[in-house]
């Protein structure tokens, strides 16, 4: 049985499926790309055991069949193919040919690889009970405003995922590594309450595909261990389901402050430069950068092994002077998802500051001073 | 005292200074930057050992004096100068202002740092005895025709560096690993007879040089152990000291063929992809892809543990055809300095063939089939 189809349709796609197939695993056969023929269209398929994901393309088909290629050879191949059209046949084995370039590649054996198990668009199944329609872009905001404040560590497992959290109210992203938090609150009616923490690299595949493919809308699917997500494109349909972490994060709302006696309204990106600018002199370790906060400025300043450094910026005060400590790479990343202005929301020299975008709701920081 | 400089007139020679410069050295001396104000301007200069480097920039400077400043910390921050217009004060620190930013960097003792020894524009000196003016795009072509046929390997050390060949007759570059050689010819006439291997990784950096700065013509100088370089731009004047390798390549000569009983003519840019088409296919050892030539084309084939692909493009011969056998990449190498049209000398299955653009002499590269 052949398909036909135009080298732009999987050039398209085969970068997603590139970033999850292993090119090594402990079973061989995660190393190969699936494909699957019908008369529905062709559908690729890959997994790394994490990370499952699937992509029908419209294809006009014959017969039947479900094949295993290996992935590499395939992904290197139709990367450099010299036509603009592809004719994949399968039988004993698979052959490509496009333009003056004929290839014959093995197939694996079926036997032995997992099931894959995807939500249907609009209907709960076993697997995905629960469904939230969403707007690609609202989960990509949601994503990437949180993601920088996931754990890397090993100690407290459920801080290398990102929480969401799906409520009456609203859809809420939230990341923390300990030290620091952020939130995204996406102030939508969810059709069910729910908490799933989702591994942050499987955060990063799910913003791939959804940067890749500049979808419209997309369905959330939660299962009891998964999170499926259903992602119509222009040439086609993706789906993925990403395994779950076990457990929730623990009660993070009450380290966030109500009260602040001081409010800064800074520009953004020339407070991001000259914080920048200034912790290239802090100390190595804690990246320590002073910050002075009265009559209408900030002074930055820094001090380390190779000098010191310091900057005064304009600002906007409302309420008492205040000196205050930051590690600044994490200050520097609580204001990474941001652009135009901002407020800093001080709650003390030794308690937590808010950091939000002046317009616009939705995203909060929280980063903890350093100890003076 | 006191220099007042652009931004853009240090930002376009620091990145050159950075790439020599260690940011971690035994002799922590070397991870300094080094400043020499007078008042024939401001002098840069910084060394890892193996290549040393100064830049002369025009300035208004008053006094005299000499300082090592931390390297990574003065690289790092003039990178992003709030201001277009940076003040440097030295003294017993060095002080540097620029819009709303102030910083004090402290100054490391001068004593034990090396004496950098660079050649004299047009004045040949003691330690630089022999002279060569050259165009920089000559150099740089010479140099980046060849480089990528230099050994990575420890044995035989001195296939590591790339040989000049300073004679009557030319200026020569020649590179090899002992499996494959690449020579580059520049027809013009040198004052001296002189071969110098230069280390690859230094090479690296003369190209570097010559691709940053875009000067017209350099200076090269030789001396028993030292490669000079100087540097002529917009600016100022940049001078390169570079460690030579002791010994000189074999006679390598006599490995090149002179009789073809075949010659094929190509266009580089699909020869070249269809090759790497078909290399996908080919054993990970030896990267073989099978030519054989006949009636005017080539028909490539490969075969390896995932299957075997082919592909045939038109040549143009002359002789009788033939099968041959190549490690596909380094077919690819020693084609990759070329576009256009080149021509593939073949000598025979088991003996060397010679690659050479179509048009246009100085390029020659051999490459030994595999054994069949």
């Amino acid at each position: 049985m052949s398909v036909i189809l135009n080298k732009g349709q999987l050039s398209e796609v085969l970068p997603l499926l590139e970033r999850v197939v292993p090119s090594r695993s402990a079973n061989p056969l995660y190393t190969h790309l699936g494909l699957s023929l019908s008369p529905k269209g062709l559908v690729l398929f890959g997994s790394n055991g994490e990370v499952d994901l699937e992509v029908r393309l419209e294809a006009e088909v014959q017969d039947e069949g479900r094949f295993l290629v290996p992935a590499q050879p395939f992904f290197q191949l139709v990367r450099s193919l010299p036509g603009e059209v592809v004719e994949l046949s399968l039988g004993r084995e698979l052959e490509l040919a496009s333009g003056a370039f004929r290839t014959r590649l093995a197939l694996a054996p079926e036997e032995g690889y997992p099931e894959l198990l995807f939500p249907e668009p609009g209907s709960p199944s076993e697997a995905y009970p629960l469904l939230a329609p969403l707007g690609a872009e609202d989960l990509l905001k949601a994503f990437t405003h949180v993601r920088y404040a996931a754990s890397n560590e090993e100690y407290r497992a459920i801080f290398r995922g990102v929480q969401l959290e799906f409520s009456e109210a609203r859809l809420r992203a939230v990341a923390s590594d300990g030290y620091r938090l952020a939130l995204y609150d996406l102030e939508r009616p969810q059709p069910f309450a729910k908490k799933a923490v989702v591994p942050a690299r499987s955060v990063d595949e799910i913003v791939r595909v959804l940067k890749g493919l500049d979808p419209g809308d997309v369905e959330l699917a939660l299962g009891p261990a998964t999170l499926g997500l259903v992602v119509p494109f222009a040439g086609g349909v993706l789906r993925m389901a990403v395994k779950l972490m076990e457990g929730e994060f623990p009660d993070y709302e009450r380290v966030i402050p109500k009260e602040f006696p001081l409010r800064a309204t800074l520009e953004v990106e020339p407070f991001r430069e000259a914080l920048k600018r200034v912790s290239v002199l802090a100390d190595r370790q804690n990246h320590r950068v002073d910050l002075l906060f009265q009559e209408g400025k900030v002074l930055l300043s820094a001090e380390g092994d190779y000098g010191k450094g310091q900057e005064e910026l304009p600002v906007a005060l409302e309420g008492s002077p205040l000196a205050v400590a930051y590690n600044a790479r994490y200050l520097l990343e609580a204001l990474s998802p941001l652009s135009g202005q901002a407020v800093l929301y001080l709650s003390g020299a030794a308690s937590p500051s808010l950091v939000r975008p002046l317009e616009g709701e939705g995203y909060q920081a929280v980063v903890v001073p350093l100890r003076v």
